[in-house]
């Protein structure tokens, strides 16, 4: 029996281990995909106590200990800090092989310490540990970057965002880590919500276009686009419930956006057109710009009502979506692709379903701009697991050239998260290990190094062109 | 080489048959959804021949044979009972892989204590042993109930049956099983078929409602729902093509069911109007009773029409589905969430695609009522194999809180199905075992005991209130 | 550490050891699903140098350079043979996990002894070497297929196709491979294209009927039924976007072919129910004539329209569709089966989301004219991986017969693919060696032997009729 995460964690024989080792643990992280708090970084924020970090917005671990017949005052409500605490700790042990579990763990061993075990027990006592490392710079939020061994990060920032953090933490020469805007246009797209008339109205303001058609929309966007790109950005970031593919002449789109700009909701079909129009757009534009598009689809957003009214989005309730994807999908990209403005792209279903499919779809629309030019993104959020990522990385190489992959992201909220890495790639070397020890590819440590180090950050640094 | 389906079967590492042999493995049998008749307890029925217990109602056996090109005078035919026996032995070596090959060898070795391996050379000699054993009283349907260990039985019961053999059973004092009814309205529900009209004065006849309206229909259905509580019913069970969510104001709903009484063919539209209404209206009624609501979808029934008319239902013909499912069942599930009028529910998928959706699913609608209030369902049917047990368990672990799980139930239509159980627990502690081998968990023999205990037996005692 | 692909290549215990060497290795291949030109073995071909034969029309390669962000030049364009080679040999070790790694190894191998690795360092010395072999009439296309142990390959064949390399071939007294054609009816049933009506031109010329109507269709095609029958054809393959279900009367059939002859395009509805009609109809011709169907669908084909436009159709843009496929699927099995007219069936989708429902499928439509009538076709294109196969193979026995199975095909374009049913049987051994080893099925060496022996070439043989 292997002694519970220890150094050899997830890693099932020696060339795994090697490879891990001496070539994946130590490169530096790029987390081109998170969604943390960029102001949090300029002010070096202290947590008080552990609660803050792990329940204060993780909805991963929210829906866990609801799973559990858990009341929300103890999640969400007016439970203390303790009392949500020990609401985790309980509900942790039924976990089992839950990435929670693993991720919970690991960060106490990382950043706090931790060899035990958390569970109803020991809560109190590992309550006291992080609650005093908390105190300490090693655990303000540069210092678990710093000793985290992060050298970049994409945070996730609306288009009419002053990016004013993102100038603290750029003229603050204390700040070792690069922080840099991801354009996340969803408000923009979300023609169908109550909130987008008023939203084009502080988009109008932020960009100084008025915006009284699309043409406004689109100046406007174009000058935020400008504004990102000067600020670093290099990456968009398109939460959409679908990849659509529903070309409507510009007259159409007009009739809708003035619709929806005075405040009517779009039918279903309107909606669709109109966001093909604007992705369409947008997708032009990070392919004269170089930027990547992410987009991710296969979720259903706020499917509990009366919970999405008690506590709004990303609280936890979100679910994985079923959807004949392909057809669309396809018929987007070659609509992009005819025109030879498709951008480097980055495609995540979270619905594991889509694996194949996807692999197949990035072999379709590759360039020359750069290999991997379409990508197949990590497994995240409900595929951010063992089994997940088994899965996303094994149908990969299976279709397509795992060699190009740009690897792992944390989507996490969380600063502790950078340890979602360290998993990712221990499973890789695993991954890769495991073939190699089967004689299903020839042992080369100078070859299969530079490959995992390659799938753990040198990829994304080429493919992305942060120039680190 | 580890041989056949020893002791260890199934149980690949130390701490897998620890978790087996010291917890799983002496745990009695909740059987919590299964299909045999309450009639052969209560008259405790013996059985001729092998082939009667087998091959007399056992629809995944009968597919086996056809799938060997075997022709129907053997399977469902006018061939003799050792004609069928020899047919079923000489394919069954052929179905490698298959856990009909795995089930026949746990009921030889079980409850006729032969270790040998059917096929067609050992046909005469397995033919011999099992009849003479079947005429003894241990292999009485009491007796085999009793040395598997079966503790409560739920069968599945329309709601216009009187349930009279659950009477007798209740009042045999000499009877050491609890068997209960389960509330399976399927036939109020499919008003699209022609049986419906004719059903519905049936169940107006059982209940003493005169039935001519929706209103009639609910209070008839509330009748048998006080009664079969009265009863000891924990647990409805519905088999639908799809979860609908179809919405349809009252009117509209007397209507289409006043076509369906006249003996008219709904649309398929009216048909899903009227089977939602009807759904929403069952399971608020579970809800307010505290009773289970297992829902179950993904299969095409009765798709071989020259052989459903020449046999029926249930006989070996039905498929696997593929549907956009998750849209319509997050917003049934919603829209009883919202009123607060959400049962217990266990959703089971015969799509194993389906799986990490309604992993996903489950987290959306948890309650405080137990923990685990909404369940997925174990694999069963076209998942119940290993490979698809360890794909459920593994998504649920994932995904859910695996600690909570209710486990496994037969489905069977045969009492020799309860060794379902035994493989199912080996799978169970051969997956944990592996996980704590492989340092994914800690070793902590008290906790994992309890955890494939809760999972074995206690889980589903509690969720269903059985008060074992 | 196993060495690289040494003669335990993929077999990873005793059992698999034995089953694969003594028993499935040295088995004949019967290749009944290929896309190989006659006329090369007519002419016995020798190739210049291994790009011919690598890279001359294999679109798995083409997309897996393009997917390392290789201009086309080096692909399909007017680079030269050997900067082509280069760029093949630069991006293979990239490559890592995907079956063209292993497949480029066997074949370097098997055929031309070569033992090292092939990347960009050693492509020059590969590329002597190979050219070198290619020269002998050992890796003449006779000398690849007799060394190979091929007996009988099924091509793809044209209606309309006067198959004179058929005739040539069987004439060839020197030829010691049955060549037999195989129908292949795309361009009359894609109603839809362009090219559609001056093919109806070609078919009334080749089989000597005037096509004004659908009778003088059906009456043409039977023709060639007939004449393909002489020339030995046991086997259809249709390539569709899905399987339909779209009934219509003759008269709307009759429409729509004149539509589609006059040069219009009909509509995708009036599409559907032509190649319905058309579908049925062939299908009960197959039947009448013992004929195999083939049907793989689960494919969106030529998405990407600028480069169709550019390369045209088979140059690997194609990719998986979804789509929710059973309905239609079972429809269509029932419409013939209802009418006994149901032929000899293989189903395969390239879309592995589909094993089980096929899985499922397939065990409802089946009859006595031969164990497994009705097939789960084996794992190619997309599934042709390890993965794939063990994931249909373990499908397949969870839920059917899997010692029916017919096993595998190439459906290459390449002789020197071949290497691929070795993979499969390593594959297949390994999975059944695995189950034996694991306690999971009995060992008994000439069962398992027979076993894993029929389905490497009996059952093909025995279930298309070949009479080898």
């Amino acid at each position: 029996m292997k002694k519970f995460m220890d150094e050899e964690f997830l890693l099932s024989n020696e060339t795994a281990k090697t490879l891990f080792h001496n070539y994946a643990e130590k490169m530096p992280i790029i987390d081109y995909h998170c969604h943390i708090d960029p102001k949090e970084i300029a002010q070096n924020r202290k947590f008080d106590n552990i609660t803050q970090v792990w329940l204060g917005g993780d909805h991963y671990k929210w829906r866990m200990i609801r799973s559990n017949g858990v009341d929300e005052k103890y999640i969400t409500g007016d439970g203390t800090d303790r009392e949500k605490f020990q609401k985790f700790a309980e509900t942790l042990p039924k976990a089992i092989g839950n990435p929670l579990y693993h991720w919970t763990h690991l960060e106490l061993r990382r950043y706090f310490g931790y060899d035990g075990v958390l569970n109803a027990d020991t809560a109190e006592e590992v309550w006291n540990l992080c609650n005093a490392k908390l105190k300490t710079d090693a655990l303000s939020v540069r210092g678990i970057i710093e000793q985290s061994g992060v050298k970049l990060i994409c945070t996730t920032d609306d288009p009419a965002d002053s990016l004013q953090w993102h100038k603290t933490i750029r003229e603050d020469k204390t700040c070792k880590v690069r922080v840099l805007p991801a354009w996340r246009p969803d408000k923009i797209m979300n023609i169908e919500r109550p909130s987008f008339a008023p939203y084009v109205r502080t988009l109008a303001k932020a960009s100084g276009v008025e915006i009284r058609s699309m043409d406004d929309v689109y100046a406007a966007l174009r000058k935020r686009l400008d504004f990102f790109g000067e600020m670093g950005c290099k990456a968009s970031d398109h939460g959409v419930n679908y990849v659509m593919y529903r070309p409507a002449d510009s007259a159409e789109i007009e009739t809708i956006f003035k619709k929806g700009l005075s405040g009517l909701a779009p039918t279903a079909e309107e909606t669709d057109k109109y966001k093909y129009a604007l992705l369409l757009f947008l997708a032009r534009e990070y392919a004269k710009r170089g930027w990547v598009m992410q987009l991710h689809y296969g979720t259903i957003r706020d499917p509990n009502t009366r919970m999405f009214r008690q506590l709004g989005s990303d609280t936890g309730f979100d679910t994985i979506a079923t959807r004949d994807a392909a057809q669309e999908l396809v018929r987007f990209m070659d609509a992009l692709f005819q025109t030879g403005q498709l951008p480097k792209t980055v495609l995540y279903s979270l619905n594991p379903d889509d694996n194949e499919m996807i692999d197949s779809v990035i072999g379709a629309f590759q360039g020359t701009e750069t290999a991997g030019k379409i990508q197949h993104g990590a497994a995240w959020w409900y595929n951010d697991t063992k089994a997940g990522m088994v899965s996303q990385m094994t149908g990969l190489a299976n279709l397509s050239v795992l060699g190009n992959f740009i690897g792992m992201l944390t989507d996490s909220r969380s600063f502790l998260s950078y340890t979602r890495h360290e998993y990712f790639r221990r499973i890789l070397c695993n991954l890769i290990g495991t073939w190699v020890e089967n004689g299903e590819y020839p042992w080369d440590e100078k070859a299969l190094g530079k490959l995992v180090q390659d799938i753990s950050y040198n990829n994304a640094n080429r493919y992305f062109g942060f120039g680190l």
